[in-house]
């Protein structure tokens, strides 16, 4: 009774230039065939099959890496659209609800135009997916008449009439599952090309007396990338769209043409982004919080009332809690950092927990390698941990407890107590002027030697 | 004699979809509202009233920040522009002078516009400002007569000969100070929307014989903020321009695109600014000053000869003299550098003072907050600041004086000492080669154990 | 037989509002004169001369970095184009071949227009390269016969048919060496300024019974630059061109319109340059190199594998081996990172030569200046050093040797040692909170001495 998604993954793309397969190229974080699967969801499918061919094992990771329960099928050949779909069938033998044929590098199909489908299906046996094309040049014309879709004429074989037409042909088809595979058997490969086309079926089924019918969409989400040009064109798209909606949510931006988003970020209303910011995937910002300038933030949480940045490096696992502070040249991984919480400066915390209200000083660094493993570094509340210190994980430091600048903490600080770990300063009075004049002097010589 | 400005600040701003007030959104780091009230200032006013109503107190708090002796009026209920001038009465009873209404969400009239608007209040009673609209829409019209500005015309009432005028209605007024008060009074709310216009004034004015005039702006001038949307293109705009006068004063900036200038920053000629900088606000950079990409610098001054990154950040109270270097991931925050010193690499110098030509070392850490105060450092001349040295504010080092690499200070360094802290290399022979291997044979026992 | 390249750089370029020579102002990292004079070796010159004037020793010494055989020849008046390049001619007095005349504010002559020009030159005694403009206004026209051109009539002197001509002039202009000196030595000044004309050798050489013809360029071509407004859209028109073309060449760029290249940028297919990455002059990156956000290289080489940023500062002399990972905050200076090796958080490595498979970690730095001369580190292969330590130069660190966290080595370490160099840990109990209580009532105390 549900939907299954068919998505065409396997062309090559030769025009991208790549020896990565055209649908892996990400747009917004996510590699395009991703977008395509994404978009699917709102069907509510209960099968999803990914037809690869060129760097058939890299993209079935890609696919399977969204969804593990995809399932892959080969073309080893590409012999056409059509052939290419047949490649799902033994996968949706059992399948008996509606089936729909998506391209994995035609990422920007809303969720609103495939749910139109879908209720336009509800009263036709077969919906294709048209757009009004500004410029029709070259595309397959659908002919409609009324709300009957009679043929799709490929623009060679159209007379100037059919031409004048601007409603072209997506690609984008659904159809009961059996019944779009039976189409498809019977379709041929006796044109120029020698192909199997998917569009063929349309006719097919009229002249079964099964009903067909279009629906059109914003030309802007049947864009087809087939280029790096063509995906920079893309993904500049997107970041319009992600910004225009971040503006109308109630975001601010001073130069909102300087912020990219990820496909998935979501950020409160309120939030201050500021230049020249770069969101990775799996990014929550809550409202009220305030990304400074040039910072960096991929997989990761920040609360309300927290600043990040400028020049800040969040990393996946990152979780902010309210009222944090994290300031410049400061790098965080995989790590908790409780309310109040600051890194101010020049700092790398990772695989780490910061108590609440814990003052992290300059240059602290959480050394949580040792060449073969991770290790975990706990701080407690009201810490304080002087500039410089040194965490050698695994390591705990206790609530209220406090290290002195420079020291490197290799055991255990308790509760309340004052860490330190350095040796005591020594001035060697004139030392410094005699070390100027030997230096200078060794130049000279050295400068000498060099003549 | 002088002038008063009438600045209405009271709108909710409810497209804005923020909980703070529209006035108080910033463009080029200052609240819009500041930059009416900075316009403002060429008429030398002698009183400024801001009529205050949707988050009174934040937007009174932001327009004292800018000017302590403007007075707050509050407008309780929004019945109208009419009214909401009407709230400044009591704070101007004795004011003699000219009055001149705007708008705290109408940050861009000129300076130039203004002194146009007081030169014809010499020969005429009230003065409006225009536009003229590339696209008129529903604006109201204002009707000339010569140089006699007839009657203001709103949309909905005007005929199509009405329509067909360009020159529309900016809500900027200027009138006497009383006289304006007394037209006010006798502003109706008899219409649709049951609101008391200030725009009702002018035919008020001719009915009592008073002559009333207007003169057009740049439509660009009179651009009024309602959404997120048009706040960055404000944004964009005044960006625009500010780096269209930067390159007309001879500042290099290979990409303008990417600079970020506040409403007050200040470059001398022929400096130079390199990609991706962002200029928060109080900054003066003096003429051959360069400042390299992916900087950003607030409340500071630079001063000519001197070079600020790539990847400096520059924070307020920082004063650089001639031919200093502040080189990458360094911060630097309320600290005088003297001339011909530097600090190149990953340090944080705050609350301190750097003598001439004196050499900070990379990793470099003023220790300026001991958990509840911030204390001072203090470096002489010609001294050379090893790596990793971590100043234990407040602490002296002395002119001509050095400190060792990894060295905490804690203790003044005399003129010409060298200041060692640290402790002796010890290496023991093959116990790096027995350590990984006990560290792998540790992983090999964990990772069997977490099958 | 060989051409002689003719390049006028003597002007002053008022409208630059620099104390800098025009010809001198940067395009993608190059003066635009070495733009000129780089398009020109596509013709294989045997000699080039720079004809210098305003600023002429550093237009000398700009034209000499670029190509020390350049021979420089000085203009002490600017009396026109004409007289310009006479002031060559001493230095051509024994050349036989071909001159070409180009200007230093002319930098984006194609190599392919000059090939047409050298190829036209075969069978014409003049070739001047000419442009069609969109909109020609006051440029002077050239009027084509066929192939011929008669003559070239400047603005003011044109009728309406002749400024009906769109085929303008661009001052470049191609002759047999020793007939342009004897044409320009029959120029005159006879005109309104008083200025001798290049363009007056057409009718000359017409009049001596010579033939002359014109070849088309793209209008982009013949951009002059005359100010920083035109200086900063040539820069633009540039990395346009450039961001277009590795993109069609196949190279990943999420947001090529933030990708800053320089004139001599080479990037392999398949590489990855992530968003707001500023190329310097001197960048090779191997095809599947990843270079991350906000990263700065200049002067450098970057291996296939390697991943570097986001915020990695990349300086001149930096050689990256395959696999290595350069991250945040790092800045590598005249430095070879071998194979496999990670530098990844905080550090700086400057004079430096890290071995295979090498690790280093946090806010680890080479002290490789000791206030008068600069010193050399070198780290084997399989080396760990822990993070924090400060390696002072000269300074060698063996195979498989590793460095305890926070240490400062000033000796060599053995292969396979471990070096430590720091003071054990000491926790004092409950001191953390009894130094907090005295620094709180000192706080309250100074807050007291202060009302």
């Amino acid at each position: 009774m549900g939907t299954a998604l068919i998505i065409l993954a396997a062309g090559k793309g030769t025009r991208m230039k790549s020896d990565k397969a055209k649908v892996l190229h990400q747009i917004a974080g996510a590699p395009m065939l991703v977008h395509a699967m994404r978009a699917g969801q709102v069907l509510e499918p209960d099968a999803s099959v990914v037809v690869v061919g060129h760097d058939g094992d890299a993209v079935a990771r890609a696919a399977q890496a969204y969804d593990e329960d995809v399932q892959i099928a080969r073309q080893t050949e590409q012999l056409g659209t059509a052939h290419a779909v047949a490649q799902a069938a033994p996968a949706l033998a059992e399948h008996d609800g509606d089936a729909i044929v998506l391209y994995g590098d035609t990422p920007f199909i809303s969720e609103a135009t495939l749910l139109r489908m879908a209720e336009a299906r509800k009263s036709h046996d077969v919906v294709v997916l048209g757009f009004d094309a500004a410029d029709p040049g070259r595309y397959g014309r659908l002919v409609m008449q009324g709300d009957t879709l009679e043929k799709i004429v490929e623009f060679k074989d159209a007379d100037d009439a059919t031409r004048a037409i601007t409603l072209c042909n997506s690609g984008v088809i659904a159809a009961q599952s059996k019944e779009l595979f039976a189409l498809i058997d019977a379709v041929g490969n006796d044109n120029a090309s020698g192909e199997f086309y998917l569009t063929d079926i349309v006719e097919i089924a009229r002249s079964r007396g099964l009903s067909a019918t279009a629906i059109a969409c914003d030309e802007a989400e049947t864009m087809g990338i087939n280029s790096r040009a063509e995906l920079a064109t893309a993904e500049a798209a997107f970041q319009e769209r992600a910004r225009a909606q971040a503006l109308e949510e109630g975001i601010t931006m001073p130069a909102p043409e300087t912020v990219h988003f990820a496909y998935d970020t979501v950020i409160g209303r309120d939030a201050v982004i500021e230049q020249n910011v770069v969101f990775g995937a799996g990014v929550t910002v809550e409202s009220g919080a305030h990304i400074r300038a040039f910072s960096h933030l991929e997989g990761c949480h920040v609360s309300r009332g927290s600043t990040v940045g400028p020049y800040a490096r969040l990393r996946p696992g990152t979780e902010l809690a309210e009222d944090t502070r994290i300031g410049n040249f400061v790098e965080i991984k995989n790590a908790i950092i409780d309310e109040g919480a600051k890194v101010n400066h020049l700092s790398y915390i990772g695989d780490a927990h910061l108590g609440e209200a814990t003052n992290v000083g300059a240059g602290t660094i959480t050394c949580n390698y040792d060449g073969v493993m991770k290790h975990h570094t706990d701080v407690g509340k009201h810490a304080f941990i002087g500039s410089n210190t040194m965490l050698i994980a695994p390591v705990n430091v206790g609530d209220n407890a406090m290290t002195a600048s420079g020291s490197v903490i290799n055991k255990d600080v308790p509760e309340g107590a004052m860490a330190v770990a350095r040796a005591s300063q020594v001035n060697k009075p004139g030392f410094a002027v005699k070390l100027f004049e030997i230096l200078r002097n060794k130049k000279l010589k050295r400068d000498k030697g060099a003549e």
